[in-house]
């Protein structure tokens, strides 16, 4: 190791910083801030673009900290580098209630924070979606706007963990120049060494996914900025494989496993200051070390200045800012209600992913944000469209991504590809496996973010391919994450107000639950209201109708039926409400809620899944009729009589509560 | 391609009948039957070491169609070798409701499916498993009882999948040597080319991880058989990367997509079968065909007669028969009692996690099938005892696993040990992370076998790392999945009783969920009963209370001191119930039930989780007290009263319903 005083001072700024505010909070991870000091020094005053004045800049240089555990490694570097609202105070309130400075980097909780990390390995996968869409928007708007890098920092849990593997294999075969992930490579994890529990040589393992890879000492500054100069050259992503010790500079605990997750302890942290020459109090770093930092952080503020002239003279200017911004292009709605009016005359008999399929028709005609794709059903979730030109290695203006058999990295990639701004992602898979991506979906709802998942054969209508493949708890788990859009709609006319619920809501993902099997409009007449956005809303039957028939999807059909049957065998008034989106519902002012309700004397609920999310529709004697258990291999019309959803069921249903 | 005409005509009858079933059906997948049917041959008639006449001989090798997909390759071979419930009957019923032949393969449907497999991965992860069970056992009781082999048939979706990587990662490391994977290369997937979506060198990357290689015509059945005996021989896990054709043999379709999950068509059928040289009629496979496959499913029988006589001639005979019937040993429920008495004397205030680990102390002591791990978080889980040395490739006699950073390919391995028999899996995580394994966890509860996941820090009582490790959804999400329990103890006693369920059921998996934090005891009285079996009982309070409290695991504290609450402040009467599962209650008499829910004027649930699992419980007018997001970076005090989950909830939540 050859650093000089001031490298070593600018790297113990960091070190200090995050063994103090671990102390403090008697809670947290010294471990890596400490590893990988070093590294940070050199991305952040040397390689990377950005500027503390303007956290948003467009064309700033992404870093994700992917080992997210090491979040004072983060939250160090944004103090030192001068962003406005990463203060002393802050660091003091490490992982305290209300503080900036959580356990784990939150998004939208202090500038500079790109993404919300912990769960391991999705920060890799996020990097390879911001990766994508810079190398996307770089096709649409040139180099001029678009011209960055992103950077990821990654622990040994990070590459253990499967979601590094398909991330890096869809990297890989895309040749995602830009993307520069460093591996701290420091031996250890919680339970000890990582030879514990692999063997795996990384370097060899993402040669074998197309990356180059180089290795370096990570506590040499100048030869990691060698190997990110050069890194940055490559025509494939790299690996930087950084050789660390963990906890370095804690005489006693560092190497070890004891230095990851917990305090120093007053002893060892005033001995790792010794040894690493620290010698001011704590949460106390000099003038001079600040002023090096702040002064490495202004430096980008030149470039961005060049940068706002391009965009200033820029042809694209309008469309830059509209698309960076996320408003969605004017016209959008019309082209919509245009739609809509037509459904309305039509009355089209389809399975709603082939209705979801015609408005991405009129959506992707609408809006250049959208950014297609599926883990490889592209003909099953019909999320082709005749705009969605395939994006590829040689070819970036495409619209459309082969993700691959990846269900995890598609969604983390997506996270990635609406952190980055510029794109709506939308992907498809079966909603089954949405249980393959639940930890990214779950993220996608935490940051509240605008992603939109897909996902069709949305119960036993999936038929033959049998219970793996039938989502039957999947609705409900859904519903049960916070900030997620679960839309089910029922016919063409709600999967196309679906969709527009998804692209509006900003600030919150979406899961569209689509049909398999062909279902016929439960929307006889146009109206200019979107009703699914009322979450519930009657579809058939008056007010004061007995009973209500709570509905969702390709159950809505089997209410009506119901209904009908209930009329004309019992002579029983019933009223139908579709329920597309549980979560909007609850949302609505009481007075409507009430209305939804009414006065029934009776209440039935049925959805093709089990009953979970629907208690509360329910009541101490409302009757669900729906799967108490997995599903079967079958012909879809088996299915349905063989577990009892049908209308008869419903007028049973009905009966026993009169 | 060399295959003698004997050759062609064992492979032809698997392409013939899986043509033949699927097109009856009108459904279901010919391309990797077709493509792999040389493979099963020699796999089934050279190579492999089982018995028709017992599916269940201990000591059978393992198949896994990880390629679930292709199950007609499985059928048709289990039907050719002469398994005795699989007819050609069954065959022409390929895909039906109360089929045994379903679209994907479906443990217990038939003798000869080892495993339920379809969503892609898991049955490497399983295979893994298996050969993780073969290993232990064959140290625990020598190679004349235990000496068998695991393969896999895996296809690019297998291999692409995350889970996948885990699985190699753990299985190299573990120098799994009688692990053999066969690659299904054919360079197809659902949206065309792999090319489209990977570019992964499989060889290399597996390599990476410790695995021999070997390349080999997938279709050249001589070379195929010398590859797995080179392969057996190695002291390595082996993938066998098999060239072949998807669809082999029919003439427009083969090596494309379009053959991957659709009926061939009449035409395309019969001129398949004439490229082929089938000649005989649907369904019916020559007698000479037959008799070849029946006579070399027959070979096994001399072996197994052989390892029956070892058998019967070994000491360790009756410990061995007991551990494959998956019999608790004899003294365990009295180990267990004499605990709770323990523990009723002691009323320790503990941790559930911790009461889990003093628990599995006396569990571990008294049964010897048990092999604990954890996803690289032992001191968390505490899933470590003083008997749990670890399992490592040059220990199997070790009862610990660290599964490293592979919450997925844990629990992957975890079905793949219970179902090879012999063996219960336990492993730990932290609750929030059961959304990493759901779709193997999701899979042991439709297989119904006894997996048993541990996971703690089961609320935001986590504290300061955040919201990205706190549960909020995941008790909700997990009750959401069938057959599956999920057990969350309020104390020592009920950790213990909780523990003691979940080994008991033979047929369905568990999660314990467990806290961090510290918890009183809420069990004063030592009671021979398991009473967590009834799912919820009454903890305190009068049958004649006016208020009904439910709760469980670190809430039923709370509970207790709202009630006393009421009591004291507002002279209103309260009863506690503790729900450690609210499976077991749902299967309750309709009599405990009522007697359970009560005449209560007023009934509130609390749970450090969103609500909608209690909804059932609380009826019209009940009250809940828990999340209604996502969980924020605090001290555990701070968080509780943060998200106002207190006593003085309960207390207002009362109120408002009096």
């Amino acid at each position: 190791m050859s650093n000089t005083a001031q490298q070593n001072d600018l790297a113990n700024a960091i070190r200090s910083l995050a063994m103090d505010a671990v102390e403090k909070a008697q809670s947290g991870h010294p471990g890596l801030p400490m590893g990988c000091a070093d590294i940070a020094t050199v991305l952040f005053t040397k390689i990377m673009k950005f500027d503390p004045q303007d956290h948003k800049w467009a064309d700033r240089d992404r870093f994700v900290l992917s080992a997210g555990h090491g979040s004072m490694l983060l939250y160090a570097s944004l103090y030192l580098l001068g962003y406005k609202d990463m203060t002393i105070e802050q660091i003091k309130e490490f992982r305290q209630v209300n503080s900036k400075t959580a356990g784990h980097p939150e998004y939208h909780f202090a500038q500079g924070i790109e993404t919300t990390t912990g769960p391991l390995g999705q920060g890799v996968g996020n990097a390879v979606g911001m990766a994508i869409a810079e190398a996307k928007l770089a096709a649409e708007f040139g180099s001029d706007l678009v011209d960055h890098y992103t950077y990821a920092l990654a622990g040994d849990g990070c590459l253990m963990e499967g979601i590094s593997q398909e991330s890096i294999g869809l990297a890989g075969h895309l040749k995602l120049n830009k993307l520069i992930v460093i591996w701290d490579n420091n031996g250890i994890t919680i339970d000890g060494k990582v030879s514990n529990a692999d063997s795996t040589d990384q370097l060899k393992r993402f040669e074998a996914s197309g990356w180059a890879t180089i290795s370096v000492d990570g506590h040499d500054q100048d030869a990691i900025e060698k190997a990110l100069i050069e890194a940055k050259q490559n025509d494939q992503p790299t690996l930087i494989a950084a050789k660390t010790t963990i906890g370095y500079g804690a005489p006693k605990k560092s190497g070890t496993a004891g230095v990851h997750g917990s305090p120093l302890g007053a002893d060892e942290l005033k001995a790792a200051k010794q040894a690493l020459g620290i010698e001011y109090p704590e949460f106390e770093v000099p003038q001079d070390v600040i002023s090096a930092w702040r002064s490495a952080g202004a430096r980008g503020s030149q470039v961005r200045a060049e940068w706002l002239e391009r965009l200033e003279a820029s042809d694209k200017r309008a469309e830059f800012e509209r698309r960076m911004a996320g408003e969605l292009a004017p016209g959008f709605a019309e082209a919509l209600d245009g739609f809509k009016k037509q459904l309305a005359e039509e009355q089209p008999k389809l399975a709603t992913r082939k209705s979801s399929q015609n408005a991405l028709e009129v959506i992707n005609g609408a809006l250049t944000e959208t950014l297609g794709g599926s883990a490889d059903l592209t003909g099953s979730n019909n999320t082709n469209t005749s705009q969605t030109k395939p994006f590829t290695a040689d070819d970036r203006s495409g619209r459309y991504m082969h993700y691959g058999i990846r269900e995890h990295g598609m969604a983390a990639a997506m996270n990635g590809i609406a952190l980055h701004g510029g794109l709506i992602p939308y992907g498809g898979s079966f909603l089954c496996f949405t249980d393959y991506a639940r930890p990214s979906i779950r993220l996608s709802a935490l940051m509240g973010i605008r992603v939109i998942y897909v996902m069709t054969h949305d119960s036993i209508g999936l038929g033959e391919d049998g219970p793996t493949h039938q989502p039957v708890e999947h609705l409900s788990a859904l519903r049960a994450i916070p900030n997620l859009l679960v839309l089910r709609p029922a016919d063409a006319t709600e999967a196309l107000e679906c969709w527009q619920i998804a692209l509006e809501s900003e600030a919150r993902p979406s899961v569209l639950a689509l049909s398999r099997q062909g279902l016929p409009s439960v929307r006889p007449d146009y109206a200019m209201e979107n009703k699914s956005r009322r979450g519930a809303y009657t579809v058939a039957g008056s007010p004061e109708a007995d009973v209500v028939i709570f509905a969702s999807g390709s159950e809505v059909t089997i209410a009506l039926e119901g209904m009908k049957m209930l009329e004309e065998q019992k002579g029983i008034s019933a009223r139908v409400v579709s329920v597309p989106s549980m979560e909007l519902f609850e949302e609505q002012p009481d007075g409507y809620k009430d209305e939804i309700f009414g006065g029934a004397k009776a209440r039935v609920a049925i959805e093709a899944g089990v009953g979970m999310s629907w208690a509360r529709f329910l009541g101490d004697k409302g009757k669900f009729v729906g799967m108490t258990g997995f599903g079967a291999s079958g012909k879809i019309e088996d299915l349905y009589s063989f577990f009892g959803i049908t209308a008869e069921a419903i007028v049973e249903a009905v009966v026993s509560q009169m």
